[in-house]
């Protein structure tokens, strides 16, 4: 399918961005593309703009939505690129499979994602740690009540460029281990990147929040015991030398942060292990100071370093409250290749020309 | 709040409905008020059009929604009345309550319903098991891709008229035992009338589908063990003259319509268990033909009589395939009240002037 284009006639401008909260500034276009009649539909780039959304849309009833998040680099040549986007495109589609969305050709998304980053690369801003946010989504739009799969669908690409996420330094988080809520469950649509999730974690983070936490860890929904996410992040901890990160059991995320560090470890020699953690497991290692270093992953924050940990009343400090020398050290490997300071050994980047 | 009243310049009229999907014709108007600077701001009621939605707003994204279903009925002298409307206030609150949505007055919300369906009240069919399905729903539009609770919001109320849902007899359906996917658990949104629960459905409601089944029954996602609902509905079942319902332990709906007949059944001194009911329970008394009857329950079907099982490859015939007749006297008794041809004994009507 070809890919119209069609420019905004009122281009606005990358501004600075020390001050703009995290997705809240979008560039002049967005890529759309329309699924019905069991098809894929008119592929294009177009002024960004509001949606026309019919009251009835499966969207706003039923949770018929997927999404994805990478970014695009400057690197300091001032040339742009993404880190393996291939992966996001790979996970929204298994995403719709598990939502029971339309399917796309993954291969011409990719491509299309591409074009797109070329069409907006003036608003990927400059200054390593500082980004084009890219979110690609879908959602069923079939205006009828009927509970049923999406036969009608909208998909669509747009972009925020975004600010260092560590401004102000890398400053470890304090987070508390959540007891009430649960994110979800195996079976349920954890490994998908589907709205639902979200929306089912929002309560636990902002009573986090008012308690002084920035996030929460979550427990398994089976047996409310084993670690899974932390927020909206993977998490890892790195206890008497060895990484330990949950296994994907069905339940979690599986991020393409985490699986990179996985891949990092495994090239360094650093040994890393996918499993079942629980969280007596981690309270033991915490009190006998096993735990030498925990940290979330994923696409916003890279790594992002956890300085505290909260669980059943009381405050478990790691590290002393700072970043280890192997978060440090990924974050650093990570962030080296995204934005082009380091080799790109793993073949992870695609160009933008 | 005053609700402000504008009316559309091209009303159109109220068709015949026989060959009309479930939701998916509706009336003239819409009723709407907006959340932001916390607070809800210009409840009115206007001509019903698209909404004009930002491409990051939090609906679309991460799942911010939440809605309720009820319906207004035509008596055969001609006057419009509501079915225990303030029981779907109270629901929408508690799942605003755990979406971490914005909260709202439930007695100006029953106000607007019932305002709303004064407005529309010519969009109310006449005939026996035909109503105004009516629609209230929720959902955040903040244009930010962080992931937060939502600080901007629309309240919306639409309405369909619908045929009747049993207009070719009552016929009971055949369902099957989901095995694999899960809908909820325990800590997550089972309680809630959110999208992301009716998100996770759709997969495995599709694939029943296909194997020539009308809906799934739903395990409970800690244990796969314990009934909890059928497709979109409660389900009850009458085992040696005990109906047995599962109980609302978290995962589970609670829905308007199962709670009437746990009153009317209690009223009629037919005995009624809320408690967990295990597969192998059900299995049991299916195969000693202890299982007498089978129904799913909510506000659609009303009663959905259940003639068939299939569990691991087993297909169990319920009460020879045919309506059972406590499921029949459910149905003409629920419906005699919802229809006026009945007194309303327990004050469940509202009546619309």
């Amino acid at each position: 399918m070809e890919i119209k284009i069609e420019k905004t006639e009122h281009p606005g401008k990358l501004g600075n961005l020390d001050d703009v909260a995290f997705g809240s500034v979008f560039t002049d276009h967005m890529f759309l593309m329309d699924y019905y009649d069991g098809e894929w539909h008119d592929a294009r780039i177009v002024p960004f703009a509001d949606f026309h959304i019919h009251p009835a849309a499966l969207v706003l009833h039923y949770g018929g939505e997927i999404f994805e998040g990478l970014k695009a680099y400057r690197t300091a040549e001032g040339k742009v690129q993404l880190f393996r986007p291939e992966q996001n495109i790979q996970r929204m589609y298994n995403s719709a499979v598990r939502m029971a969305l339309p399917l796309f050709d993954k291969e011409f998304m990719l491509e299309a994602l591409i074009k797109f980053v070329e069409v907006e690369k003036d608003w990927v801003p400059s200054g390593f740690g500082t980004s084009l946010y890219l979110r690609p989504f879908m959602f069923g739009i079939d205006p009828k009540l009927g509970v049923h799969a999406s036969k009608e669908a909208t998909m669509c690409i747009i972009a925020s460029p975004v600010g260092s996420y560590y401004a102000e330094g890398i400053n470890p988080v304090k987070i508390m281990i959540e007891q009430e809520d649960v994110r979800c469950v195996i079976g349920g649509t954890g490994e998908a990147k589907c709205g639902g999730n979200y929306g089912a974690s929002t309560r636990a983070g902002e009573r986090a929040e008012q308690q002084g936490y920035s996030q929460v860890l979550w427990l398994d929904g089976v047996e409310r015991k084993y670690i899974e996410e932390v927020g909206a992040m993977n998490v890892m901890f790195k206890i008497n030398g060895t990484v330990v990160t949950p296994e994907l059991v069905g339940s979690i995320l599986p991020g393409i942060t985490r699986k990179s560090i996985i891949e990092i470890l495994k090239d360094a020699g650093i040994p890393v292990e996918e499993r079942r953690l629980s969280v007596d497991e981690l309270v033991t290692a915490m009190k006998d100071g096993s735990l030498e270093e925990a940290w979330g992953c994923g696409t916003a924050a890279v790594v992002s370093p956890i300085g505290e940990i909260a669980y059943d009343g009381v405050k478990y400090t790691i590290n002393e409250g700072k970043i280890g020398e192997l978060t440090q050290w990924l974050y650093d490997e990570l962030t080296g290749i995204q934005w082009g300071k380091k080799e790109d050994k793993f073949g992870w980047i695609t160009k933008i020309d």
